[in-house]
Order: structure tokens, then C-alpha cells, then sequence
């Protein structure tokens, strides 16, 4: 059992850790290979080829190990696969196939599901703010500047700000097309099946196999990254906000520690920061996948697997801390005031939050 | 002079590094501060500060040493500016203003500029693969997986491929939006101010200011970074292309060798590899601040800015050495058809290249 | 499950993925927490403490999800530690520590068993590229810069650089010293029972508390990164020189294809590239880690948790991979020497492959 | 000009920044090619090529933009200086060098000229921290652990664990050695040449050339990211300890903003962590370039110049702001001593700072 299990309750938060375990990739794999039957088999050997593709019915631990001999866990899949459905019908699986095209589109499969989930948590956290910069769009507080104080602002306009990082985030994943692969081993397959296949699954049919080209893949990293990015600002924000001594803001349910008993860890402000590190990392290493060699990358593909699915499950952590800490985020307007009046009084300035409100009404209404 | 001069051959290649630089950037800042004076300012006085803001009038080196006393280069850019003007308008400079605002807007000025120039270039060499894909559509070639020889496909099907990625690239930068930034020192400054201050530089108008709010930045380092690594892969496919035991294409101009007089280097890929290399390391960097503090980020947000211009540049330079690149590759078919010959009677198998064809006239239609 | 397993054949190869498992790191933590009663408790009740610090009597998932509530593993643990041992020595149990004091030393625990087993297996990897330079210190094949063929060289000559860069990176990792944790709260636990604990443990005593020091993650986490690159370096030449059109190495047990019967896939040298593709991006995450908050880190420290384990496990994946690559690599001198004799006529070179003889053997005499 | 001159405030403080321009790079290459002369060609030539060795003497921007056409800026540096020297002498320059002898030996000698001015910058900041160490022994204060309020400790633990960070840093950079080369084409040069080269330039003898294995590159770059990390969390200390709302620290000539007339910005501490956010990035980009191809990489090799030469630059910079920052730091014991009683009556904590004390002596005993 890989460390991720220990460590799940910060990093494995909300349904996509879930959507990236390796018995939903198996699972993403046996329906690209009952799909690709549907599509190239005749009906009856497809209907049995489709109900041996069940990824409890499969060893995940074996098959993975196997995967040392070929590289990959698809060439054991297939072998497992066509001896459970029989002689006749193991003539037509994976018919057409490279093992890239099953890991490909499983990939593809993979990221909607866990974008089905992590979405609604992102959205929830961006309405949150929404509704956090209705509330307090005239809320003042004090605004900080490489961390001192400046000038007021209203806490309105700060939670507009987090709306906004985390609804262009929202933007670029709504954008994203997950495509299907099937160019067999060269990429000179058949489009039509690939089409067919890709309609089969609900992915997009794409132009050409994409074995080689992976600017998907990158894309959909940026896409995660502005995810977390943005949510580790609201974390690294509330941090800063819950500080002891600026106690602007409060955490519904603090976290305890494991020696001091007076403690409230604003932990889920703390997991949004650790989330937002750990992805630019995952990114790069992504985006440097893009230089392969070939009709198919001697590494380069191969390296992008674990990454691909670290970032997705990072994703939806943040996402399901960003919408849980938002959603018990506690104002406390009159330390708001006070530390305000503290600085008007201390630097002589204006309490005039300026155009706050209206910045507020005005990406309330641009949503 | 930094050492970026000493590597301008490879690295600084085509128009963009000129756009990046100090002087460009000084001259952007400037182009803010005049804008700023025109729909702020009375129109003598904005004239008179627009007069002034040309960027040969100011000692470069000397503002940018001099950004240390306050952490930026606006700050003395401000006061040089508002001496040069005179105590009258001098007090109509810089109203409203952050530092952060001018330096943003002008990181975007230059973007739309770089773009300007990076984009036709990256398009050009798109271009050229279709025009490589379209000729070569049928002329066969051996597939290569994982460095080994696979099957047949065509070298159109692989340029093909090739425009993919750079077609990719391009709509990720088509699709980017730079925004006009003027929030003021806390982002609470008048909207309509920054809006009129976007139409008058060409620039959008954002719907709130966006000091800590970075998605904007990261979102141009994915795009830029998706056209590094389409065309690293073009080097890296071109560069193993042109190994002499395989010898299936040839780069016109090739560079010569300090010490073999021999070496025809196929300097153009290893530059695109080279960049390639280079771009994640910085989006990764880029990516990372969008974790800032409160109103303005203590370091992160300063952690962006060379960074900011080296993507650019690094993208600029390849998309000059891929358009380059492919507008001189020469195609030795008749090596390609020994070498598939060979791999067809050594593997005993099909020299049929499926639906690569089919797939290339697909690929082209869809642009 | 998470997605590791699916992929374990290729990068939770050889065993260090065992010693950083969730059971391994509970056992790490329930060994450093036994060992804390050992030097802090009454004998009696240090012997019921440690009594109970066995992995399988606690559910290493149930822990992992209760890590939720107080943002690490640590505060679950010791609630069912103390659970376990009675009222009586649960008094005795987490006497003086803190969370961090225990994850600390466990992964340096971990990190002292993982490197138990892939010292070994890199040594052997660097072993065999000794052996392979000695009896081809002679053996004359084509030097290659840029991927084009330039002057001769040996084979030997080859293999000595690949041990140069193993040895490196072993140097590296055995100069690494894994120190015990044990601060307290914010640090200021008295140091003799941490360097008892260390002692107890086989760790080195820290000189002060680096719970928001750690240098010594990033100087271990470069050191995995040396070998990870010097094996990829192996693994991309190989991968060049297994190429069919090349074919002056092959590779024992190549794997086979999904979809081609003919392939003869490099894969371990495929690994050791994806490997090694991986490691800079989880580097630089454990590297920005450095940057914490005050007595403790408000994310980073728990940004590296994954990434430490992760960087452990494909360290180890890659000397097992090299251990394996090198053992069986068969060298075609033949087909060397015919690729020589090629290039020396068609570019009226010199066979003389200069001193790669005397280089071998220098690099050999140096070990 | 490139963007860096503008940014110099910042990112080129300190000396480091003159030791990688482009003139110290042409310099050092031709203090390369001067030595190599002195070991190998008469000493009259070697006069005469000698003589012809500076900088001044060379159009730094034409050479590097003649880089171009073979990929690096050597080729076109040994044709003037051949020309330069006349006829006979031109035949002994760059006698069995190849461009990445001349270039790779030029960054051993640029890092060693940078060290030179790093390192007594950054003692010196290790030496403040052990002053302020000594000084505040006993000054208590409270801790915070995830920016929260904990126990207490004294500021003097807290700058001896600053102290321990930047020795750590220290310590590797130190033990760094950088080597000569001098392989020639393909590196089978004889190593005798190269250790007169050594000798000449005060570098070490490389064992073999190591065109191809750079651990050397890599592992310079950990220890400096060490630095900027040591240093960035001091930076991220002192900005948070500097908040108005804490106030614990104050910055000696804090710095001012061009908008608002009360700000006292901490800007060393932010420029500190503006380079430490910046260096894991090229950290992750020179680990990548470990991976090449062959005797020499196409692309991998070119992408470590720049990445080089900034993170030597960005360490120099942090040091100065780091030895800066430390020498100047206020430390407001009283207010520290009502931060902590309010804590210790808010929290019915005990006030005592455990071994604070004896840790600081043991940390300044262990130096």
C-alpha cells in the first residue's frame, strides 16, 4: 500500500482520489477495451468481451507488477483478458490497439470523472466567495501589501478576488476536451473506429492520435494547477487572516494538536497551501513530457502517468478543502474594524474603502 | 550586460527578445504612465507627461539599481519622470497608481507585443508542416515506438502531427487575454479609470484588478510552454531523423563544429530541444506564485517577473528556430523507403501505412 | 488503492516501495514512538508502549482518514497508541513530542532502510558499468555530439563516464546523514533525550530542532535526483544505441508489444528515462519547501510528505532498473566497429580513438 | 539590453551578477583558451595568444549573436581570436578543445569567481544570525507553529535555527569542486593536457571529461538552492515577524512605495523570497539536463547556460540582501515579551522557554 494511503486524510480529501485508484484505472481500461470491442467485434462476442470487463474479476496488484515486462500494465490486461473470455472471443480484443490507446483514453476517462467531481466542489467554493462578497461587500477592513498594512479595503472585495481566481480556474477545466485515442501502434489507425470509439465513451474524437502530440495532457495540468493555485491563495490568505494576533477571520472546525491542547490549526487553509506547492512541480515535470521522440516517447509517456493522476487527486483535495473552508469561514467584522481604526489612527490615512463595492457589484455581475 | 547577450545566438533568436527587454520594458512602463496622464490628467499636462515618456530619456541601468531602495524599478522611474515633467504636471503623474499596476500593465503591453511577433513565426512554421504534410502524405516511412522501428506510417502523417501541437500552441495563445491592471495601491481604485486606461493601450479591461489574483500569468506560461514543447518535440523528432545511421532528413544550414570540420549539426532542433528544456522549469516557477499574501504578494509576486520575460523570449526563440527548421528540412524519401524496406523484410511485416493518408487529409481539413 | 500499484512494475520496482509504504511509514512512526518511551518512560511501561508498536495491530487507512481532522497522521496515531497501551503507560506515550517530531523521524528512518536497499542495487549498476569499461576498454566504436557521429571512441570510454556518474551520485547519497527529530512543540525540547532517541534509533543527533530547517530534505532529495539522472543518462544512451539502425547495444529480456509481435522494447532503459524525467519536478517541490513559517511550516511541511516518498521510491525503481540494464546489456563490437569503419571513410577521419584507453583506466584506478 | 538590468535592484545585488555577464563569461573563456595555449603551444605563441586574451578586446554582442550559426558562441570567439593573433599563432588556439571544453571550464571558473563573493556574504549573514543567536539567548518570545500562536521559545533558538540553515548552505558549497575540461571532440583528449589546464586555471583535474555527465552542474545547484532556501525562509520569517500586528522585528532602511507615504516595506526579506521562489525552478531545469545524449547532449547541454548563470546570480543576490537584512534587523524585545504574556494569559500556557537557551549554545559550540 503506497504512502499516499497514510497521508489521505489531507491529500486524498473529496471523491477524486477515489476516481484516480488504480482499480478505476483498471476499471477506465476495461471499458476501453469492452468499447473497443462494441465497435469492432460482432454483438455477441462484444456482449463477452463487455461483461469480462469488470475490474473486479482482475488482479490490480498482479497485473501492475506484471506491467515490468513490457512497461506497461496494459500487455498483462490483455492477456489476462483474452483468457477470460475464451478463445473465440480473445481473437477480438484489443483488436487494433496499442496499449498507449487503452492508457491514453483511460486517462481521458479518468480526468472526466474526476472533473465531474472536483468541478462542483470548485464551483460550491467560488460560490461561497460569491456569497462572501455579497455579504461583506462593505464589510472594511485594513488592505495589506507585501504583509503590511496599506490602505482599506472591504472584505467583500478580497472574497470577490478569491471568486475570481477560482472561477477562472473553473473556466479553463470547463474547457478542456478529453479525446479518445486509438491510432493503433503507429497512429495510422482507422479514424472511424476512433471516432466510434470516442462516441462509445462520451470523449471527444479527436482530429488525429495523439500518441506523440500531448499538448492535451499539459493543458489540463495548467487547468489543475490554476486550481490549486488559486485556492492556496484563499489558504495562504485565511492563514495570514486567522493569525493570532490579526484574527480577522475564523475556522469552523480547527484542528487539534497532537501536544498542545489550546491549538486551532486552520487546517484545511493549511492543506489548500500544501496542495498549491506540490502541483507546479507535478506541471513542469507534465509539460517537459511533451518532448518524446517518434510515433511514441521512450520515457517521456511513461512519465506522465503517476504525475497525471497525482495532480488530478492534489486537484480535487483542494477542491473539497477550498469548498469546506469556505463554507465555515467565520468574519469577524469587528476586528476588522478595530485593526482598521488601529491603522487609520497610526499612518493618518482615509478610512475610504474607495470603489470597493462597487468592484464587488461589478464581478458579481460579471460572473 | 548579463550573460543572455553572450547566448543570443541561440536563445535570443528572432524579435521577441527585443521586446523583452529593459529598454522595452522601460518603454511599456512608460506607455502606462502617459495612458495613465491622458485619462487622468488635463490635456495640456497629460501632453507634457506624454511628451516626456519616452524611454531614451531615462538612464536604464540607473532605475533599475535604483529599484532597490523600495524593492521595484517604478518607484525611481516615478520620481525620474516627475522631475522631468515639472512641479505642474509633475503632480499629475502616476495619480491612482501602484507600482504593481505599472509594472503589470506593462508585463502585459509586452506580451501583446511579444505576441505579435511570436505568434506569426510559430504559425509560419505551422504552416510549414501542413505544406510537409500535404506533399508527403503518402510517401511512406517506418514508424519508430520507444526507439525501436514499429511499423510503416508516412512522414505527412508525422508532419502532420507536428502541426498538431504547433496548432494547439497557437490557439492557447490566440485564446490569451492581456489585461490593462490599475487598482491602485489596495486594487480599490476606480474601475472606470482602469477601463479607460485598457482602451486607451489596446488592452482589456479587467473586471477587478488582479495584484494577487495570477491566474492571468500562468495561464500565457502554459500557452507559451505548449509552443516550446510542440516544437522541442519537432527538434527532438528532427534531430534523431537526421542521426547519420538513420538519415531520413536533413536541416539546411547546418552548423559547423569548433574542432570536426565535418559536423553538419543540426543546430535549429538541438536550439528548439534546448528550449523545450528550459520552459517548464519557469512555468513551474510561475505557477508557484499565484500563492501570494493579501493585496499584494510579499515575493512572489516580484519572483515573477524575469521569469515572465525569459518564457517569452525562450518562445520567441523557438518559434523562429522552428519556422526556420521546417521551412529548410529536406525529405530524403528514397532513404526512408531503404530503411522501411529493410524493417519490412527483417520483421516480415506489412509495408502497408494503414490510414495515414486518410488521416493527413483529415488533419488538414480540420485547421 | 491508489494509482501506484497499477504502475508498480515499472516505477515501484526493487524494494524500496515496501519501505515507503503506509504500513512502512506507520511502523516508522510506531518504532520512533517506541523508542521515545524507551528513553522517557519507566522500563516497564517503555515495554508496553513498544509492546504495542506493531503496524498490524492499527488500520493503517482508518489513521490515514482520521489525519483529516488535525491535518496529519500523527494525532490519530497516538490517540489509538494510547487506546492500546491503557491508561497507565498512555501517560508514557508522545512524552515531549510533537507531530512533526514523529513524521520527521520516520522518514528519516525510511530514508535510511530505502537507501539500504538501493545503495546496493546502484553500486551494482556502477559495478557493472566498471566492469563493462575494463573489457571494452578497447573496443572502438563512433563517438556521437549533437546525435551525429564525430571521432572515435571506446566503449569502454563510455561506460567509465556511466559509472563516473553513478559513483557520483552514490558518494552523495552516503555523505547523506539522517538525523532524529525530536523539538517538542516549537523546538525547545531538551536536546539529551533526543540524542537519546536518536541513538536508540540508529539516527544522528541533530544538533537543533530542523522542523523548519530542512536543508537536509533537499540535500537528500538532490542526491536521489544525481542518481536518478546519471541512470537516465544510461538509459537514454542505451535506448540511442539499441535503436535498429544503430544496433550496437542490446538488451537482455526485452519486452514485447501489445500490438507488434516483432518489438523488442529497451524497457529498462525506458524506465530509467522516466525515472529520471520525474525526479527534477518532485526536487523542486521538496527544495520550495524550504520556505516555511516560523517553529513550523503552514503547508510546506506537509507538502513534502509525498513528494520525500515518491522521490525515495522512484530512486530506487532506477537502481533497481540499472542494476538490471547493465547486468544484461550485450555490446555488438561488431556492429560497433562496421558503424567506425562507415563513418571513418565517409568522412576521412582517424580510426585513433586517442586516449580513451588511458581514461578508462584512470577512472578505474579512482574509484 | 536584457530585462534583467531593470530588475537589478533585486535580482543582481552584490557582486555575483558582474561575475556571469556576458564579459565575464568572454572573459573566461578566453582565460581558457589562454591557459590551454600556456600548456600546449610554444611559449612564445602562448605569449602572444595570451596577450591577445581580454575581453575588451572582443565584441561580446557580435560573437554571441554569430552564436547562432553553429549553435554556441566558441566557434565564433575562436575565429576572431585566431584572427587576432595572426597566422602562425592561430594555428595553437583552441588546440584539442572542443566549444564545450572552453565553455564548460568558463562556468567552473565563473562559479568559482561567484563563490568568491557569495560566500563571504553569506558567512556573513550566518555570522549576524549567530550574533543575534548569542544576544537573545534568553529573549523569550512566542513560538507559532502553523501560524498560530504555541509555546514559547526565545528569538536567540530562532536565529540560531537561521544560523544552522545558511551554515548548511555553506557547507555544501564549500565542498563543491570545480573541475577543468578539456576532453576535446568526444572526450578521448589525453588527461594529461587536461591537468596542466587545471593546474593553470586553479581548478581541479577532472578524472574524465564530463561533456556528458553532469552531476557537477547539478550538484552546484543544490547547494545554491540551499542557499536561497535558507535564506528565502528567513525572509518569509522576518516578513511575518515585521507585520504591524506582530511587530516583533523591525528592518533597517525599510523601503517606501510609490503610492503610499506610510509603508516601510520590508524589502530584503521580500527580495529573499522572491529568490527563493525562483531557484527550485532552475534547480528542476539543470537536474533535467543530466540526461543527454552521447558524448555530448543535443539540446540538454545548451538549455544549462542561462539557468546556470541566473541561479549563481540569484544566489549572489540573496546573500547580499541576506547579510543586509541580518545587520540591520531591530529586535523589539518588549514588544515580543507582550506577544508572549498575552499568549501565556490567553492560553493558560506555562512562560517557560524549555531549552531554548541551551540549544542556542549548543548550536554556537557546534559551529
Amino acid at each position: 500500500m503506497p504512502s499516499e494511503a497514510l497521508f489521505a486524510g489531507v491529500f486524498a480529501r473529496g471523491g477524486v482520489a477515489v476516481e484516480v485508484s488504480s482499480i478505476a484505472w483498471l476499471q477506465a481500461m476495461l471499458d476501453t477495451e469492452a468499447a473497443l470491442a462494441r465497435v469492432s467485434a460482432p454483438p455477441a462476442i462484444a456482449d463477452t468481451i463487455a461483461a469480462a470487463c469488470r475490474a473486479e474479476g482482475f488482479d490490480v496488484e498482479a497485473i501492475g507488477r506484471a506491467g515490468a515486462q513490457g512497461g506497461n500494465p496494459v500487455i498483462p490486461l490483455v492477456a489476462a483478458l483474452r483468457e477470460r473470455v475464451g478463445p473465440e472471443a480473445a481473437a477480438y480484443v484489443h483488436v487494433g490497439a496499442t496499449s498507449q490507446d487503452i492508457l491514453d483514453t483511460s486517462a481521458m476517462l479518468i480526468a472526466t470523472r474526476s472533473l465531474q467531481i472536483l468541478f462542483p466542489d470548485a464551483r460550491a467554493a467560488a460560490d461561497g466567495c460569491a456569497a462572501l462578497a455579497a455579504e461583506h461587500r462593505d464589510t472594511p477592513m485594513i488592505g495589506r501589501t507585501l504583509l503590511r498594512q496599506a490602505l482599506p479595503t472591504t472584505f467583500g472585495l478580497k472574497a470577490a478576488g478569491w471568486m475570481a481566481g477560482v472561477d477562472a480556474a473553473c473556466h479553463a477545466l470547463a474547457a478542456f476536451v478529453p479525446a479518445a485515442q486509438l491510432g493503433g501502434p503507429v497512429g495510422t489507425g482507422s479514424p472511424h473506429i476512433a471516432d466510434a470509439l470516442a462516441e462509445a465513451l462520451g470523449l471527444a474524437a479527436p482530429t488525429l492520435p495523439w500518441h506523440a502530440e500531448r499538448s492535451r495532457i499539459t493543458t489540463l495540468a495548467a487547468a489543475l494547477t490554476l486550481l490549486t493555485g488559486s485556492l492556496g491563495r484563499i489558504g495562504r490568505d485565511v492563514s495570514l487572516l486567522t493569525q493570532d494576533e490579526v484574527g480577522e477571520l475564523r475556522v469552523a472546525d480547527p484542528g487539534g494538536s497532537s501536544s498542545m491542547g489550546h491549538k486551532r490549526n486552520p487546517v484545511a487553509a493549511v492543506a489548500l497551501v500544501a496542495c498549491a506547492e506540490r502541483a507546479p512541480g507535478l506541471l513542469a515535470s507534465l509539460a517537459g513530457s511533451m518532448v518524446g521522440e517518434h510515433e511514441r516517447a521512450a520515457g517521456a509517456w511513461h512519465a506522465e502517468w503517476e504525475p497525471f493522476a497525482d495532480l488530478l487527486r492534489l486537484a480535487g483535495a483542494a477542491a473539497s478543502w477550498g469548498r469546506l473552508l469556505i463554507a465555515g469561514l467565520e468574519v469577524d467584522a469587528s476586528r476588522m474594524a478595530a485593526n482598521l481604526d488601529d491603522a487609520v489612527s497610526r499612518f493618518a490615512i482615509s478610512p475610504d474603502p474607495g470603489a470597493a463595492g462597487e468592484l464587488v457589484d461589478r464581478a458579481l455581475a460579471a460572473r
